[in-house]
């Protein structure tokens, strides 16, 4: 629904381009919300992505447009427009957005962009630029309502009104002591309901949860969902209040993180790489490939030994596939698990004994399932029993030390503090592979005196 | 650092259990929130869990511990509870959450605790337990402040403190016509701003975002993700507002899709499995592993009406590993990136040409790179012109074939409304072993003229 919407954006405005048809142009164009424009922005040329962007005539408009584009496609934009009109922009946006912008660009431009700012606002970007991107400080939002805990609720409304009404999202009232420290919770519904003369301190919730500056977006995430919260303090070392997460932040936490995971257990990178260029594309996945060209150029070597054995019961050969096939998708399925699993907080690392035995349990299991199918296969075919007898065990073999392998490399990677989806696509495979085809041509090779 | 809090907890509880410090359970238990305790409770048996509950002092408490509670857990949790505590408990709760339980539970079962429930409760129930699951209708929650268009801002304060004091989240005011329907939108924060006589059409957005009861629950989160708002109005057939979709639902919809997307492309079904049964976990894996296992045996098939070419030249066999392995490496990356893709956005169903085109563009340019790479190796090792050139083209065919298939496929699913990510896993990869198997030995056996 939403992509037909897109779509018949994206072809109207194309048509219309091609006729220039301005006014009709301008009118959508002034219409339309910056996401759903940064979104067409990626199927059209500069030179007509300039063209719309002049004709958008809020400022504040064409600041969203600029934080929902594309890295590449902001970089590119920015590129040839005029410095004056670009920090006119800036400096109607919120800060935090500015940061995150400015740490897009090369040093040099943001900071001669950042020089011609207003000095108000150059100085809050710069406070935030100053954190790691992927921490609490990097994504928080420097906009908040904290009010002293010792003024009265009456006192605090007419704050709010006259101070805070440009803050953006008001879910909760932080209460400070005089240092700024943070001190009490309380919301805007409370500060109606309860008596005017009543002190913040009096009606406030003392025990707030609040995340440090330097902890890791994913875990702020995680606390906001676990919660179910609309918004995080984020304090600095000495407990001062400097900013909050908000709840839609999270939501770009999430999908960042899943989409990321998902593209690094596959080996495409970590950030998206359909809509960057071929070249691009191709580059990123190269190494990746390279793990499991590596991989499969052993496993020929491991092939090669058995040659002679190969050369005389040359159907061997042919069961390669299924066995390799069945080890690495019951590796696929286990690292998959583990992989979510600890993504999501399904399971933790320290359980990693029950984990790794369960999964090597299922796939002991598993493997005698289908170890005897394909054994039977095997005895249909070619009518010798230690043949098939040696396929079955390979299986069982094979699939067991997939699943232990699959579970125990994210798992140990986890503890080791490396991302256990970077590690575990290419790298579970490979190993698997080479695992697979070694175990079946030494058991097939015993078993058949060869 | 979430789940070290998490590990000492249960440490620390499962110790007291075995103690049976009951006072200092009680005051632990009352001191944690609900989805922490939810966590703790996959670890203990039945028998503490209950134990665990009774010690709940807030029956507020235990609703939110209801709702956190796993599927399983909570059927067998309530099982054997006595229906009047069971009836108090719902009797509390938001009704939407307790829509989502009873949808959970049998329908004797869940048709005879709602009977007991309060009249005005049960009734919203059953209201809700109407709609699908996975639709706005079924995610949706019934509280929310409506107000008639033509009150003044004064009234609507007022309004809201008597009436709407234990509305959840008062993130928008909806206003209303005399029939119900929704005309427009404005925030508490306007209603302080204004005069207080001006009324609420005076000075609402009338242009508000809406879905309807029936819209997919994946939809209703990429619009509120895509314009950054707290909440969606819900309206039924004849636009009448009843309901809101929140911001924190929306995130649990997200991690929801992504967990289950990436468990589908791995083959292990739509639920996380780890925190299931041996058992269970194995049936749930069996049948994706077929599919892989009839590929595999139909690879077997393949190579075998090679058999004569492989007696003659065995070493052959030894680059079905490489060739299979970057075959399904390639796909796995160009299907991760087609399904991720067509989630979160990036991709439009529409343009299914420009997508597979840029695919197998990168995996012929990746497959020439890998090709000369691993035809090296083979020349290096045998020494023979033909059987490099052979390996060579094999590679080349194989991964432009498999970036084809990986980007091809979902997207023809996806266009065939049928969810992209299960077709993929063993689909996918099934397919392209086979291919890859038969390609090389029909170019191999053709080359070197066996």
């Amino acid at each position: 629904m939403q992509q037909d919407r897109q779509k018949i954006l994206t072809v109207s405005i194309k048509r219309l381009l091609r006729r220039g048809a301005s006014s009709r142009l301008r009118k959508i164009v002034n219409k339309t919300h910056g996401a759903d424009l940064s979104i067409l922005f990626r199927d059209l040329p500069l030179k007509d992505r300039r063209l719309l962007f002049d004709m958008i005539d809020d400022v504040e408009q064409k600041g969203i447009l600029f934080s929902e584009l594309d890295e590449d496609l902001f970089i590119e934009f920015i590129d040839g427009m005029d410095p004056d009109e670009v920090v006119a922009i800036l400096d109607d946006m919120p800060n935090d957005d500015v940061a995150d912008l400015l740490n897009q660009l090369p040093d040099e431009t943001a900071s001669s962009l950042l020089k011609r700012m207003k000095k108000e606002g150059s100085d809050e970007v710069e406070d935030l630029m100053r954190f790691e991107d992927d921490t609490a400080g990097g994504i928080m939002n420097p906009d908040f309502i904290a009010l002293n805990q010792e003024i009265t609720a009456k006192a605090a409304i007419e704050q709010i009104q006259k101070e805070f009404a440009d803050v953006e999202m008001p879910f909760y009232l932080y209460a400070v002591d005089e240092y700024g420290n943070l001190v009490g919770v309380c919301s805007l519904r409370q500060l109606v309901v309860v008596k005017p003369q009543t002190p913040l301190k009096a009606f406030m919730t003392t025990d707030v949860l609040s995340v440090q500056t330097h902890m890791d977006q994913e875990e702020v995430a995680k606390l906001v969902a676990r919660y179910d919260i609309l918004a995080v303090p984020v304090v600095d070392d000495s407990n001062r209040l400097v900013g909050i997460v908000t709840v839609d932040d999270v939501i770009d936490i999430f999908r960042e993180e899943a989409t990321e995971d998902i593209l690094k257990m596959a080996g495409v990178g970590e950030e998206f790489v359909e809509t960057k260029s071929i070249f691009k594309s191709t580059r990123i996945r190269l190494p990746w490939l390279f793990a499991s060209c590596l991989g499969g150029i052993f496993a020929f070597y491991v092939i090669g030994t058995f040659e002679d054995s190969l050369s005389r019961i040359t159907y061997l050969a042919a069961f390669i596939p299924v066995i390799m096939g069945m080890g690495g998708n019951i590796g696929t399925q286990s690292s998959t698990i583990v992989v979510r699993g600890l993504a999501t907080g399904r399971l933790n690392i320290h359980d990693i004994w029950t984990v790794v035995g369960k999964e090597l349990t299922v796939g002991f299991i598993l493997g005698l399932v289908y170890g005897l199918l394909i054994g039977s296969v095997a005895q249909m075919q070619y009518s010798t029993f230690m043949l098939a007898l040696a396929v079955c065990l390979a299986v069982v073999c094979s699939m067991s030390v997939a699943a232990l392998v699959g579970s125990c490399v994210p798992m140990i990677f986890a503890r080791l503090n490396i991302d256990p989806a970077v590690a575990t696509g290419p790298f579970v495979t490979t190993a698997i592979d080479i695992i697979s085809v070694y175990f079946y041509f030494t058991i097939a090779t015993r078993f058949l005196g060869v």
